[in-house]
Parts: structure tokens; sequence; C-alpha cells
């Protein structure tokens, strides 16, 4: 299941540049994976049970500038699950084109926010994110 | 006691109008704060008793633009104090210049973080800001 | 006419005290603006004269703290008009609350985005915000 | 040639997990890499000439949280030159710790500012950059 959010570019999003910075497209990109989990009901799950996912590696190729007034989306994908991480895809587009103006990998793990400790995924967050993986084809 | 911390404005500070937004002028503000409260010894007392200033109120009015490259001076002065509450000044200026480029007035409370209730202002921490505070000519 | 945008509020818009942080609180406010300026038309017409509007003066006030899982109701008015200026007013809700989490006025002013000077509010941008400011009961 | 930069970290630099986000992590890095390019005199020549660097890859692997009250120290290095690219690896340390608390890598693109095109590194700017480059053992 591929999720996509879509997101207008404001001045607020560029620097002095003219294009979107690398913070604010983080931002972005983090507000993209929040949508993700409440449109799959991840983000009750993980309030119920006061978990988290949190980032240990990433990885950002840009290929195409952004710049204010463009509409991107943003295409949010979940393509690795392990006991207690899993890897997440995110590719970003300007609206109507197919050329991707950036790919991105986060890799992530789960964490008890109490403790502050790793967390192993499994129950039925396992069994929701098993059914919305992306299928190998 | 007027404080003063400068700061290099970056592209990153910077928005596609080619200026400081607003929303970054109010990190850098928060941060010459910061340095104000290490340089007079007042983070170490809020620090040890888990209390937090915490902003209620804040007018600032922007008289000319700060863009990229420029070095700006942000002067930090605490204005007033009252039992829980005070006011304190930040005036920006360019680098050397006399014109004021922002003025900025913030009211704050002081709160215990771990309660998250408001606290009186007093004992050392009250005998500090009186010793700081901006003296009436 | 008042416009109204809700954000959910996430971990990212919230610092270590756990409340929204000023700054990022600008960025809900000014994105709220914008899709007000969207809705209303008044984008296309900037876009078109390469015009834009500028914050010269702001005051907030915060009243109530919003945190992580909040979804905030940013209300937003055009107050007063005048010949190249406007104030703009945000009230700030919890989502389904009737008491205001922050109340917000800026003043702006239009500009020439080539030549960065001020410019004067007429034709077809005057009679779209003459339409859309707050009526005088 | 490891250049050093500490920043005391804030509460608005961490969000409500309580660690230093992924975005603001960028901009204090990004910031550390401004201040390099300063103190090596590399700033100066690419305002000269209107030049800028521009990130098109970076990865990062956050190894150990860092909280409020940290202070950290983040070692800038450039690791490898191209004709028009290049790689600065930046490892972050909480203060007077050995442990890596973040590992990352930027590669990088010189561009001329007035055309936004790709740029090639080369006279006194390679110069400089040869001089400052990581030497191998």
């Amino acid at each position: 299941m591929v999720h996509e959010t879509a997101f207008p570019i404001r001045t607020f999003h560029t620097d002095s540049f003219g294009h979107v910075n690398n913070a604010k497209y983080l931002e972005l990109l983090e507000e993209a994976r929040w949508q993700y989990a409440e449109d799959n009901g991840l983000m009750k799950l993980l309030t119920r049970d006061n978990l988290g996912f949190i980032i240990i590696d990433m990885r950002l190729r840009f290929r195409d500038e952004v710049v204010e007034g463009d509409r991107i989306v943003v295409s949010t994908q979940l393509l690795t699950l392990g006991s207690g991480s899993g890897e997440v895809e995110q590719l970003v587009r300007k609206d109507g084109q197919r050329k991707i103006a950036l790919k991105s990998l986060f890799h992530f793990i789960l964490v008890d926010r109490e403790t502050r400790t790793p967390a192993a995924i499994e129950g039925d967050i396992r069994e929701l994110l098993l059914g919305v993986i992306a299928k190998k084809s």
C-alpha cells in the first residue's frame, strides 16, 4: 500500500537558495509519515500502548529542486519489517510529474515512550504493518 | 544589564522572500535568551529546581529586513519583574548599526516543569533577576 | 468571512516542555494564512503581480497550552484594510472547544517582490480583500 | 583538517520524544558547515563568486539520543573532492565523550547561484579545499 500526501510549497519552506531546505524537507516527510499512520490505523495503536517509532538511519537523495509555488506529492510505503525495526521509503514528485524529485529511505525502530527502550513489533501492530507492507511482485 | 548575542544569518534562516522568516527569528531570539540565562547564572538555578520560563505574550515589530550574510546583534534585557512573571525586551540591530531592525517584548511566567503549574519567582532566583533588571535612570 | 484550517499536532511541533513551541506556532499560523489566500483567490492575484504580504508587527497571547495529539483549528480573518497595509486576526482553539488557546494579530504591508518596496493595495486585490473583510455588526 | 563546533541543546531543539528532532539536527549540522566555511576562508570566496554548495545526497545514522541540556560537538571534515562535487563527513559527540552520537555524510555539488547550474570546483576554491581535505594516513 502506497500512501500519498500532497503539500503546497510556501515561502517559509524555502531558503534563500530559493528551494526547499533539507531541514524543512524532513518535516514534510515526517508529517506524511504521520498521516500514513493515521490513515492506516497505526497511530491509534501506538497511542494506546504509548509506543513510538524513532528513526535510526536515513538516506535522502535530492534529484530535482522543489521551489515556492510547487505542489509536491509524497508517496510513503513500508518496505521491510523486522522483529523490532523496519524501513519506510518516501518518494517525492512534483504534482503531475513522473520524475522523482527526492528519494529517501528511513530505518526505524519501535520504542516504549515511557522507558525509552526498544520494543518488539508484535501483536496487532505487527499484523497491521504486515497488511500494509509493499508486496513483492 | 543588557546582554548581547551575535548571530550570522545563513541561507537556512531566510525564506524565499530573501529575509529572515518570522519563525526562524523567534528561534534566534530564544537562543539569545538562553545564552543570557546561562551567562548570568539563571540557567543553573532553573535546572536545580526543575523550573522553566514560558512565554504567555509576545509582541514583535519588524522595522528593517535582515538578509543572508547579515550579522545581527540581539540585545536582551529584563525590563519588569512581578511575583510570578516578568517582561524581557529584545532589540535586534545589524552589526555596527544603531538602527533597530526588530523590537520585541516577551511577557513570561515561571512554571514548575513537573507539575506544569505557575510558580512564584522567589528566593535566589528573584535575587538574581533583581540584580540584572534594567535600572531606571 | 472567517476561514478555518485544522492541524493535528505532532511530536515535531512540540518541544521538550511538551507544548507547541512559539516558532512552530508561527509556521502553522502562516500556513493557515496561505490556505486562506488560496481559498479566497488572493494567491492567484499575488502570483500574477509578483506581490507578497510581509508582516511588520505581530502580537500573540498564549492562553492555553497545545500539546502533541491535540487537533487545533485556526480561524483567520481580515480585520482592517488601509491603503497599503492591513490587520489579520488569527484565533486558535482546540478542536471542539470554545476556549481560545491563542489570540494573535498580524499587521502586514503589501510589497513588490521584484523591487522589494511597498505597494498600494488597489485594483482587484483591494476589491477581493474588501469582500472578505470582517463585517462590523 | 577537522573543524569542531559546539552547540548547547535547548528545549526548542528537542521534540516531545525529548530528543533532538531530525529536522533540527540538520540545521545544527548546516550551521557547523557554515562555520567551517567561514573559518577556513571558503565563505569569502563563495560570496565573491556568487557560488553555493548544495546537498544532493545525505546519510545520517543516529546512534545515541541527544537531549535538552546536552552539549554537542560537531566534527566536520571534507573527505573527498571531485571536479564538481565532494563529500563532507560530520560526526556528533556529546561533550567529553568519545562515543559517536551521530554519523553523517553529505554529498555536495557547487552551483552558480545566479544561473542555478552546476559549476566546476576550480581555481583558488579548489586549492583551498585540497588544503583542508582529510589526509589519508
